[in-house]
C-alpha cells in the first residue's frame, strides 16, 4: 500500500474476471475517472492480446505477475476466489468481491482475511439498495405497528419470486420490528424496482428503489473500491459506506 | 408525577384549546385509547357545560384548578402560552405544544423550561413526516452527487409554496449535503403528499410521504404524550421519538 | 318532466334511502349546489320531524305523496326498489339507482323500464373509477402483447381481494384483449386506490386511480342525476356519462 | 406493391438514415424479427462496404437503384427528405418518417403525397407516449373541472422545459378541455417520464409513462411500417394505430 497516498491519487486497481459482464462493465466505466482510477491490470481466465485500451492483460495463471495495486475487484467464479484472497493477502491489498456461490470455507476465509486486509463482499453493489436497505429499517423501527408491504418489479425472465433484493429489504424491516409481506411483478424488461410501503390510518410512507441501468451495480463496486483503499483491515458491509 | 407510573397507567392528560379543531380531534382520539390516555381536563377559552363526554371542562381562567395530570397537550393561541408553561413548572407536569405564533421570549422559555420539566413543541406532529425528515437527511449524506427534488401536493386553497414542510424536508437533506429543488402542485381537496428523490446514473430513490386524514397531527401528539410522560426533564424534538 | 326545464334550471331530486350512509352525502352535496340541484323531498323508511334543513320527509309508504321531480336518486334495500320503480313510471322521472343486491327480475324490470323512462344503474359511481375502465381498455386494445398487471390497496378491514372495482378494471382490459393479473395490499384505512400497468420492452404506462373520500361515490351519483335529467328514455350505465 | 401480400409474408423495408443512431436501432431491431420484416436495403450518406449483416448498402446518390420495398422507413436529415418522398411516390410504397427539421413546403409535400400513397410522419414514434396522448384527451373530455397538471422528467442534459412531449399531452388534454399546468424535474439520465394528473375532492387520477430504453422509438417506427404496409394512400398519424 502506498504510504504517499493522498486524496488526489488515482487508485490502483486490478480487475479479476475482466471478461464478464462486470468486468467489462468495471474496465468501462473506470476508464472514464482516470483521475480517481488507474487500472494496473485485467485477470481473465485466458488471454488473446496482451494489452486491450491501455490495460495490460493477463491469464489467471499469470496472477502473481500482475502490477502492485491498491485493490483487486473481483467479479469472477468461486473456484478462482481461493487464488484472489491469497494474492491480495500476500501483498496486502484490499479486495472487493461479488463472486457468488462462494463455499462455508471461503466465507470463513472472507472473515479470517478481515484481521489482516480490508475486504468487502457483497451480493449486490448498488448504491441506491444498500441506502433504501438502511432507510427501511430506520423507518421500520420508527413506526411500530405501521404494516410493511413490498412491491418489486423485474423482467420477465427473472424466475424467483420476490427476489433476493426484497428479501432483503424484508429483513431490514425485521430488523426494526416490521413483518414485510411480498407482492412481485414480471413484466416488460424492467431492471429492477422495489418499493417498501409503511401504512397507518391517515398517513403512508413510500420508498423507492428505480434502477435502469445495470452499469449501477459496476459503479457501485468502484465506489466501494475507492472507499477501501488505505483503510484499516477489516471485514466491511456495503452498508458500512453509506454515511 | 405519578411514580407508580407503569407501562400499562393510562397518562393523564390536560388538552388546552380543546375546542380548536385539533382540541376536538385529540379529545376523539384520546377517548378511543382509555387504556393509554386519561383526559382529566379540557381547557377552553370559554366553557358551556361543565362535563362532556364525560371529560370535565375548564375555562382558561380555572386553570389552577384543573386535576392533576402527565402531561398538558396544547394547541391554543400565543397569548396563552405562558400561563399553560407556567401551570406546568409549577405542578411538574410534561408538556406537548403545537401552538404557532410563539414570540422569541416565548422560544425561549420553552428551552429554560426544558431544565425542569420535559418539553415538547413541534410545527408537525405527522410522525410520518418526521420520519420521512429522518431519512431524507440521511439518504442525501450516503448520496452525495445525487440530485435531490422535492415535488409536494397540497389542496387548491394551500396559497404559500413551497409548502413549509417542503422546506424543512429541504432543510433536511443540506444537513446531508443535498441541495434540493422544490415543485409544487396545488390540486383538488390533497392533505398533503411529499415525494423527495434522489436520481444519479441509472437509479433513483423516491422517499414518500402521503397524508390522507388531517387525524394523523392529533395521533402524533398523542403519541408524543405518551412517550414524554415519565421523561426526565429536556427540550425533546419530534426526532427524538423515532428509534 | 319540465319541457322549460333548461340549463340553468336546478334539476329536482327525490332521494330515495335517505338515512343511509350515501343518502346523508348526497343529501349535504346536493345542499351546496343549489343552482344544480333543488332536493323536493328525502324518503326514508321511517320519519321523525317533518321537515330538516328545509326538505321535506318522507317515510316509504308515503312516497306516492311526494313532489313532482326530474330524478330519483335511490340507495336504498332491494325490498324497496319495486315501489321507487313504479313510482318512476308512474311520473315520468328518470332514476339512478346504486342499490345492491336486486334479482334477477329486479334487473330485467330496470331493463325494461327503459324502454318507458332514462335509468341508470351501476355498482361504483366514481366518475374517476369510470373514466379508468373505459382508459383501461382502451390502452389494453392499443397495446397488444404488453403485460398488464393490476395492484389495488385497500384499507385492513376489506376481505375480499382482488377488490370489485380491480376485477371490474380487469374485465376492461380483457375487453381490449389483455390478460390482467392482480396483487393485492391491505394497509392502514386507504380509501381504494387502483394502479393498472402496461409494460413491454423499454416503456410502461401506469393508469391510477387514488381514492381519499367515500365522497365521490356520492358526488358520482349526483352527476349521474344531472346528466340523466331531460334524456330520452334508456337504459344507460355510468361509461355512458363520459366524453 | 405485392397483392399477394399476407399477413404472414415479410414486410419489405428500406431504411434511409441507416448511418444514424435511430437507423441502426432500426436495422437491428427488423433483424430480430425476420419473419416479420425484409431489410432490403440500408441507405446512408456514404458507403463503405456494400453488405453488412446481410443487407446490401447503398449511398444517397444510388436510391433510384434499391430494390422493390413495401415500405420506406426515413430517420434522416431535411435536406435529404425530397428525394426520398420522390422515390416512394415514383414506386407506390409507403412511407414512414421521423425525420425533423422539414420546412412548410416539405410538410406540405407530405400532404399532398398522402394523396397517392400511405404517409406517416411522426415527431415521437414511442407506442406507449402516443397511446398517452390518446388517454389524456379522453380522460380530460370526460373530467370537466378537474385540475390536469403534468410533470416530466428527462436527464439532466436536457436543455428545453417542458419536454415537448409534455406540450403535446398538455395540447391533448387541452382537446379534452382542461388547461394544463407543468413541472419539470431534470435528474440523472432518466429517458423519459411524464405523468398526467388529473385531481378532483377526493379522488385522483395519474396517467403515466416511463421511458426506459431508446429502442422503443425504433420499435414505434417498425410497427409503423408493419402498419403502413399495403394501406390505402392517405396522411396518417401516429394515432391512427391505436385501437
Amino acid at each position: 500500500m502506498d504510504d504517499a497516498l493522498t486524496s488526489t491519487s488515482p487508485v490502483r486497481l486490478l480487475i479479476h474476471g475482466a471478461n464478464g459482464r462486470m468486468g467489462q462493465a468495471l474496465l468501462r466505466l473506470a476508464a472514464e475517472q482516470p483521475r480517481r482510477f488507474d487500472v494496473v491490470g485485467a485477470v481473465s481466465r485466458s488471454v488473446g492480446q496482451r494489452v486491450i485500451d491501455g490495460v495490460p492483460q493477463f491469464a489467471a495463471s499469470e496472477l502473481a505477475g500482475t502490477p502492485a495495486c491498491d485493490v483487486v475487484v473481483d467479479f469472477s467464479l468461486a473456484e478462482a476466489f481461493d487464488a484472489v484472497l491469497a494474492h491480495c493477502l500476500a501483498h496486502g491489498c484490499a479486495l472487493v468481491s461479488g463472486t457468488t456461490g462462494l463455499s462455508d470455507e471461503q466465507r470463513n476465509a472472507i472473515e479470517a482475511a478481515g484481521l489482516r486486509i480490508p475486504v468487502l463482499w457483497a451480493s449486490n453493489f448498488s448504491l441506491g439498495v444498500a441506502v433504501l436497505n438502511d432507510l427501511v429499517e430506520r423507518a421500520a423501527r420508527a413506526l411500530p405497528g405501521w404494516e410493511c408491504d413490498i412491491v418489486e418489479q423485474h423482467h420477465v425472465r427473472k424466475l424467483d419470486a420476490p427476489s433476493g433484493t426484497a428479501l432483503t429489504l424484508g429483513e431490514s424491516a425485521g430488523k426494526g420490528g416490521a413483518q414485510a409481506r411480498y407482492a412481485a411483478i414480471r413484466a416488460g424488461d424492467i431492471v429492477g424496482e422495489h418499493t417498501v410501503q409503511f401504512a397507518t390510518l391517515g398517513e403512508r410512507i413510500e420508498l423507492v428503489h428505480r434502477a435502469t441501468n445495470r452499469d449501477i451495480f459496476a459503479r457501485g463496486a468502484l465506489h466501494a473500491a475507492g472507499w477501501l483503499a488505505g483503510r484499516a483491515p477489516g471485514r466491511y458491509r456495503i452498508g458500512d459506506l453509506l454515511g
